[in-house]
């Protein structure tokens, strides 16, 4: 395989890669791969590639309320790293209108964010991002049938429910949900506790809403890696 | 009680406060406090403090290899968001040296990065910061004595006991440890081990020491609290 411009650059300049070097690469959506190095020529590099596995889907799906634009461009790529198989931004009641105009929620931004995490991790499944501008609707007829095979989560700092991360999980796949910051309303809590999320209280502190999705994301892999 | 200057200003044109309304505030390392507006005269304002309770002592401290300044900086809010009584921020052999020499270092520069995320959490202990630039007498000298009774995990990728924090622990506290980008050397896990420490998993996944930081300290926040 022969890499040429910006990846070309990558491998020449910031890898510093030499010849019989080995890369970790991979495709979006496909396979791991190992890249051996056999040429660098002039502002090409040839490599030898050896496919390994597909990993695995992450067994984790958040849903979360659409955060500030600046704070979700901080959370993209560590929400990928942590690894999410759904990624569903949703309007609540505390989500400001305008957060949905931003140009962070554009398909060519998500995909560079998210990239980025997926490179750190070592993963190569794209997230699957979905924008839901009605949360009621959405719990009440599509996600009975999307999470049909996954505990339900919903990170809150009230009603809390601390123990309940530490008995084993039934099912072997999560739906994570997470509010906006001030947290969802009374109303809404409604909404997730007849959709069948159980409340559990990630800390008693308030957090800012990037620390609490990381926090809840380490929670809930951890939870279920081991079962 | 009167406050001027900035804090007045703050009252007055972030918080928007008009007589009667109550305020969370609180003494760095004393009690927490509800603050009535009783006159907004001039540029000052006047409260009635009601004094509240101290907040229990975080009942976990870290123990993180010095990450770039960029990234500690960024981290420090959410440190002391997510509740760490102490923090031993320590040299390790991928730690490089001029890390030490940066002005995040400095006790005003530290101060005012932690209180960002005591008034987050609304807490009032400063978590107390400790600058350690030889990894091994610190391991072999003084941890025994600072972690008579706590449980001592090191969080890294490999070696994983992935089920290890689903146990309540034996004891109430814990001391996390978390090493650089590109982890510890055999040299410094086996310091860990003989002092003690368990190691458990994070995630299968390679994460930026930031997003690592963040969920092993929920890990832990979590895995205490309910015990």
């Amino acid at each position: 395989m022969r890499l040429g411009g910006s990846r070309a650059r990558h491998v020449r300049e910031v890898l510093r890669a030499e010849r019989g070097d080995v890369l970790k690469m991979g495709m979006i959506n496909g396979a791991r791969m190992r890249g051996t190095v056999v040429a660098l020529e002039g502002d090409s590099v040839c490599l030898e590639l050896e496919a390994g596995e597909v990993p695995e889907r992450p067994r984790v799906d958040l849903l979360l309320a659409l955060p500030r634009p600046k704070v979700l461009k901080r959370l993209l790529p560590q929400i990928a790293a942590l690894g999410v198989g759904r990624l569903y931004l949703t309007n609540a009641a505390r989500v400001e209108r305008n957060y949905f105009d931003t140009h962070v929620l554009g398909a060519e931004f998500l995909r560079e964010a998210l990239l980025e995490g997926l490179v750190q991790a070592g993963d190569t499944l794209m997230p699957e991002v979905r924008v839901v501008r009605e949360l009621k609707p959405f719990l009440e007829d599509e996600v009975p049938e999307l999470s049909a095979d996954m505990e339900k989560i919903l990170f809150h700092p009230a009603g809390a429910d601390a123990g309940g991360l530490r008995e084993a999980p039934d099912r072997r796949r999560v739906l994570a949900a997470i509010g906006p910051e001030g947290g969802w309303v009374p109303f809404e809590l409604a909404l997730f506790e007849a959709a069948g999320f159980r409340r559990v209280s990630l800390s008693e502190r308030v957090l800012r809403s990037d620390t609490a999705v990381i926090g809840a994301l380490s929670l809930a892999g951890h939870w279920i890696s081991g079962s």
